[in-house]
């Protein structure tokens, strides 16, 4: 029975990602700041842990759960979300909170990637699609989004680490309907929302069937409009 | 006589900045953690301080240097470079080095301008072109640079707290002839290597004469071959 990594098991996406992996037969293991009692183990993390702390206690606590097993796939969903432009007085504390949120648990999904992930195993991170270009409201979730659509296009790269064959795409949602923001936009456009279950299954299809998944490095843009969601991977090009 | 801040004014690109700067008749103030005694005033800053307390005393020791007085430009010049694949156990230390020297700088640097720079005054950030795709080898440095280079899209954006009508742009060198850069490199084809001499040239002639700037938010690549550089802006298409 394989073995899967939901790290943000307890968030809002992260639950529905470990109630729908369970419910297909797979072994979910979550890393977040609290239990997520779904899934078979949890790694438990302390939100005043240094970066090198968190890594530390997330592989021992992999070793410790998988023994000589391997993971099918490891899906990173932790995040937040914080505003702020260069005249707000709460930027630094916010991008520090996005860094933390985003890039330490893209980075230190990566290394369990190296350390655990099968061959032809799949690796998932969570980018945002506002963050394809500037985000003047919300500048250190901008650029902490962006530094992990960075690292998945390093990380498809030959010598990146990552076990052989593996996969590695980000997701980049707009908005989710999670219950946070509905609460917070209640009167924002609702039909350009894209659900949490949808995203969930999206997922789930992407682990169970290799077949289904993006090119490796795909920043895979979930796109809603009038209920109907598309995944499309964004086509960069620089000169 | 104006005013201008060099963040990272102690290092190799920065202290050839504060020179070039100071002898065209520039108030050059340095932000490092050494002061650099050619400059008017030093920010000296300590290593252990946060993210915050790094701000607070930036902000707080600029207004005490300027008084009522604002700054033609802030240029940024402040980073560092380490490497690490996701199979590197440095990954994760060498990655908070980057973000620290980068991002938190890049940042920092924003609220400055957002404080003290002039109207239609100049922000230079510094990213670096091999962000502009995957770094492999290189997964932290490449991510903090990548954070850098959206953080001046969103900058460039209309109310992102910037005073009216200033530029922000980033300088994306490739690879500088450093002395450390030569020291480790010693058999590296020194012909695509661009002089420090030429960025704090380029830099200079940005902040006096603002026509020579390019369009607010361009990620202006500087390219050398065979001893010849241009500044070219990257082209960026997204769909």
């Amino acid at each position: 029975m394989s073995y899967v990594v939901v790290y943000g098991g307890k968030g809002a996406l992260g639950g529905q990602c470990v109630s729908a992996f369970k419910a297909s037969g797979l072994n979910v293991i979550s890393i977040d700041f609290k239990p997520n009692e779904e899934a078979v183990g949890n790694i438990v993390l302390k939100f005043e842990q240094s970066f090198e702390e968190q890594e530390q206690a997330v592989l021992s606590g992999l070793k410790e759960a998988l023994g000589d097993k391997k993971l099918s796939a490891v899906v990173c969903v932790a995040g937040g979300w914080a505003g702020g432009n260069a005249a707000s007085d709460e930027l630094v504390k916010n991008t520090d909170l996005m860094i933390k949120q985003s890039v330490w648990t893209s980075i230190i999904s990566a290394r369990v990637s190296s350390q655990f992930l099968e061959e032809n195993g799949l690796l998932v991170l969570t980018g945002a699609v506002p963050a394809l270009k500037g985000t003047s409201f919300m500048l250190g979730y901008g650029l902490a989004k962006a530094a992990v659509h960075q690292l998945v296009q390093g990380l498809a790269q030959d010598d990146s680490g990552m076990p052989k064959g593996a996969t590695t795409i980000a997701i980049l949602p707009t908005t989710l309907s999670t219950p946070m923001n509905l609460k917070f936009m209640p009167d924002a456009d609702h039909s350009k929302w894209t659900s949490l279950e949808e995203v969930a299954s999206g997922l789930l299809k992407r682990i169970t069937e290799p077949t289904s998944r993006e090119a490796n490095g795909s920043l895979v843009q979930i796109l809603t409009a009038d209920g109907q969601t598309e995944w499309k991977p964004a086509q960069i090009t620089i000169a």
